[in-house]
């Protein structure tokens, strides 16, 4: 099931000058690239609720274009299967009824075979479309934004859903074979770099795309605060660990006190102790904790119990974001083809890491912007039902387009979830 | 079990001139008043997790003196029990091993009058202490303050849970029989009452009783924004549900409507349909709904539904806290002994019904104040640890002391609780 | 509250040769004397489904006799509350609607003073219609012995449903202070008494009271079994615990090792190690185990997995009976007030302790015998509908009446139920 | 994937000439035929815990003779994968450590194909040993029927596995196309047929192959009895549907009424009623209930609550076992590759459909015999431990092989399974 890779753009979309029909193919031809390594056995499994089996994700997003463009911009369009709407949406409530998520796991039809051919009507009919439509509607040129975007996020589901199904199975089957990288040096210590107070600005200001959740723009007052250089590494994490961290109830929040307990968590996510040594389940296989790299697969509770031990605190989602404006933003993402958070490189200066390897869990719970109002309609579900008992996380991860992310983009997970991969950058003041 | 009230200060420590063994005296006793209508059968069940036995309450609050004031402050100071730390602990987990939350129901001994016992015996410790260090250590005289907050939290607790308690019995027992305030009059429209946006300061700025949760003093910025000039009544919530607002997918979050189907909600708690009239259980008995009465017992979920419906919005904490400034801190509380939201006096000016009545839920969710810092040790525990996944709000209730609330208070609950005295006030713009 | 009693006849209506009225007035005061040493708050609790509250024990019974006999014996009979019928009915599905099982530990009213004059009420009645009717209608009589017997089984159940509620208190209150007995002298190695086999009659063929679920008599074809001659002891128990007995999969029932790890279970209920001594809770109080006291307090899967480790098996129901026919029906019963176990009397010879001190589990699966027909309406359902998935038990124990036991009777209970007095005894072959 | 078949003996080791080489082909390549209609994602799915996905019935019946023969008996064998020992034993705790049941549906790896390839060498390792040991030692030649018949119980749980599998789709998924048989007659009326009592010999009693809960042949007594002619017809048990049978809680067993009301159960299990008419889902598809055929997919509890409601009840084991010694061993067994019950062919005389169709639930609960031992070590695990709250079912259904059947063969579910081909017939007196 190789891919044939579209080069001469940059993988996954990454040249805005691209045409949309160019875009797309690049989109969507990347989701199938990172599911070649997979054989259909693979792609049926849903290990837990919040993971949903690869076949699902590859004709959901198809449906998503099916839906929101075909069946709006295309007369007299005929959708491939009628049912498959019931099957593979996810929770658009008006968008019509749905199969119910727990169950997606139950379903061996259709086949992934067949979920290809529907991907490939639905690719054809919308190559027609856009070459056809030379300049694009604004809407439809929306649409197909939001689509790919959409897209982008599912093929960072896909990385993270896949290492959790793989890891179910005790024979630790791996993703894709391939050395991991190390440094061979020490990472620097952590500084505090320090930033003033005020009345910022917070929000896209861009003209390019972004979700309704990073607007409006609006005023935000900041107390000084001063930001970690990189993010936390496992060696410091490990230090926590053994000094009882998991033990500590005083630097808990009672929720996450009962999460622990609920989950038997001593250590980080894929974690597991072999002969008094610790390894991890990467996509790229079992291994040895190398303890130089960002740990990843924590929980908030826990990114929150660490910088309480450690005597500091999480960024707030607003401090990040002024922060971030110092950093180009480039990182190790999911085109290096690492599917893993990496060393820092020794002998930077300033911020660090603070884009790719891993979100970054903030203390701000996810809420609207002064004035939000999503949009009316389906396509108003995306965000603001969400905005209850979640944590914003900004950054983007080793599972991320560099295309996708934005200073302003705000990812969000509920505390407990550490299925992602999630790391800790710690504040102060 | 009729107790002998002091007349002379105010119920319930409304004074601050009084000395504090007055205020001691007067707010442990109406504890015990709001106890007098109860037989010990009703002071030991447990209908839920979230309630406790009144028994509980009487003796937990106690312990709390024992703890922390005479343990400290009293040489040689010989406890009443020493195994009643053990069952009285709630959640300080720095002092000590404690009975587990859920079995509170599960305890016939000690008796309700060895309660009344432990209490006595406590009192006249707190007496001779009170009386015996006439200038207060200020740590000492701070305690006694959180001692007697805390009291009054419970109070408002015992109130909360006994009305769970009651209503869980098909006989309907009344907590307290007689009248329910009306009018007459039909409440006013709801007026829209504008404020400028602008950097405010927030947070507690007195010099009395606070709690550390309403501290730092910090600067916030708002956006303009109106406020509703009165709390949202039984007869708009009424036309919400006859509007189909419960089986309305699209106004609701999330997480709300999959409460709604797990609980089975299709109105606020405690109402219930006879022979298709409304009727509600109160601390009054069982009654029909009052329409121009304030809705209660709502979960944020359904108040966030409500809002949104009506093409409005909740507050924010710190626009209520702005708003707030603008009437005097009085309202339907406790020492009314109404012990239920009454309507809206008609005829007002301005924002009515800020204070008092029922808990106001507003959309922020409850997090530190920049630079917030609980205090070490077990007194530390009261408030930070919470601060996850709940939301704040405002403004007391008919269980609230008059002398316990302020205009920075912030209360915290889940945002499907519905067992207190919580309700409706919509914002816009 | 203490409780005068009839003491001419022998307690709890042992002698048959009494009234119908003495009788009445025996076995309903014999209940309140076992609530004597109770308050109020002791008789609310409910620790768990299988446990009912004391007070609804005391007005279950009573309501019993109200539906039953007044009702229908007594023209124009005025019920004393009619609400009470939905109270306090247990499960007679054809006597109305009634109170959720899981929630009886939810209602403080009405008070346990007022389900006393509950109880004084109906009996005032009872005795009115006993003496009035001095030749009783066979159907009264039978429905009056029924009732009776029905408050016996109670009386058993408020032993041990009141045990579980204090034990669940970490105060360890004591039911009713006192020694417990014991023999300063080792029991005696058990014997094995051999049986032939043929053919059997199994069931009640007296004339006196039975269950519809003893009969009909009929024929059961037995191969010879040897039985062992007493009860197994905690001496013997703890070696099979210190043999690893709760470790060993391969000795027991795939349900029961799930059990075991579901619930923890490493010793009989109410067994708990301090500084290595295993204690148990009793009605007599918290005490050191006594080795020689027959152990108590086991599930059918332990009871089992014991008599696989030891290399013999439990007896079947049929084998009981004919065994039980060569000794006295005499024991450690309820009338003894020992209220737990007590050691084989040393010097014995045959079958010892078959009746009273613990209900011995059997393999046989409680069903229907053949031609069982329950009869019709709510007093059919006493035991028919409880034909699955449950356990034969035979004997009864030292909450059970003398006068309520016979050789035929068969109790029975779910095979993880360890809140009963239970026991073991072997057999072979 | 079509698989050839060996024609030559009859389907699925029927003759019992055959060679052991021949039959172990037979058996083995049949259980392959019965795939022949999967996809590779069907045989991954578990759609609840008493369903395995095809993969795992596949490769543990391999295992089966990995470790119980050829680890045995062939010295030297080096097993295919050692890690597959753990993935799939099943529950033969003696054998050693393995998977955990209810995760068996989270493995995409090994593959279906490489579990073909397991199956493959397995097979040809055990051609080898059957054509060395021409005469085959005592002990490998009994564990080869054993592991024969279990390979067979196998198949049958492939095929009702599947149906649950595919019955979870909204798509409807047709295992295998085709007709479902009918006769365009009614069935006949409903006869008793009357049997005497007296004392019988039970248990198998042949010198062929038989599980160990077979024997001892002992001797039972049985009162005379009436046995229907017959199984009971959609037809009949749509009536029962219609006069309100699944809310007279007074016909049902206190338990099946709570799993009624817990699993919501108004029909069969696969039924659905589509505009008012009863589909159900079969192997041959999605299609009208056929009235004249048998009820199928019935729990215990329906059975009996239907037989209580029609004034009979359900027969006992031995009753059945003792009536099946009148009719041929023949019936709609899975070779005849319906794999749906049928209609009973009119014009019949005497029992009818004691064979094949469905499983008949008896009353007896699932106990050893007189004198039964398992024997010791991994293999003796096969049934003993299960003796607890199961029922005994008998006869065979469309998914049993004709050789796997026999007079005394005992089947077991708990009373709530409804997956299995289960149905009822009616006995009296």
């Amino acid at each position: 099931m190789e891919t044939p890779l579209v080069q001469s753009i940059g993988r996954n979309g990454g040249s805005h000058e691209a045409s949309p029909a160019e875009r797309y193919i690049k989109v969507r031809s990347y989701t199938e690239h990172l599911c070649d390594p997979l054989v259909p056995e693979d792609c049926v499994i849903q290990t837990m609720e919040d993971v949903s089996p690869t076949k699902w994700h590859l004709a959901h997003t198809t449906w998503f274009f099916e839906t929101f463009v075909l069946k709006k911009f295309v007369e007299g369009y005929e959708p491939y299967d009628e049912r498959f709407a019931y099957l593979f949406n996810s929770y658009y409530v008006q968008a019509g009824d749905r199969h119910c998520r727990p169950k997606r796991g139950l379903l061996s039809r259709p086949t992934v075979e067949e979920v290809y051919e529907y991907r490939g009507y639905v690719d054809r009919h919308m190559q027609e479309l856009l070459i056809a439509s030379e300049n694009l509607d604004s809407e439809l040129r929306r649409r197909i934004d939001l689509g790919l975007n959409h897209e982008q996020q599912h093929q960072e589901l896909i990385l993270t859903d896949v290492k959790h199904v793989l890891s179910e199975n005790p024979l630790h089957p791996v993703y894709k074979p391939g050395q991991l990288i190390g440094h061979g040096a020490l990472p620097p210590e952590m500084q505090w770099i320090e930033f003033d107070g005020g009345l910022f600005d917070v929000g896209y200001t861009g003209d390019g795309f972004f979700y309704d959740n990073e607007r409006p723009v609006h005023k935000y007052y900041l107390e000084p605060f001063a930001v970690g250089s990189r993010l936390v590494t496992n060696r410091e994490y490990v230090e926590f660990m053994d000094d009882g961290g998991y033990d500590r109830q005083e630097i808990w929040l009672s929720e996450g006190w009962a999460a622990r307990a609920e989950h038997g968590w001593r250590a980080p996510g894929y974690w597991e102790s072999v002969d008094g040594l610790w390894h991890s389940f990467t996509l790229r296989g079992f291994r040895p904790v190398n303890l130089d790299e960002p740990v990843s697969h924590v929980s908030y509770y826990e990114a929150d119990a660490y910088a309480r031990w450690v005597g500091a605190r999480l960024l707030t989602e607003f401090e990040w974001e002024v922060a971030s404006a110092m950093v180009p933003l480039e990182g190790n993402f999911v085109e290096e083809e690492n599917f893993h958070p990496i060393p820092v490189v020794p002998g930077g200066n300033g911020l660090a890491q603070m884009f790719g390897d891993v979100w970054e869990w903030t203390r701000s719970q996810y809420s609207p912007y002064p004035g939000y109002n999503p949009e009316p309609g389906a396509l108003g579900e995306y965000n603001g039902k969400f905005m209850c008992n979640q944590f914003v996380l900004r950054g983007g991860s080793v599972a991320t387009s560099s295309s996708h992310i934005r200073r302003s983009y705000r990812n969000f997970f509920y505390p407990g979830a550490r299925w992602q991969f999630t790391g800790i950058r710690l504040a102060k003041l």
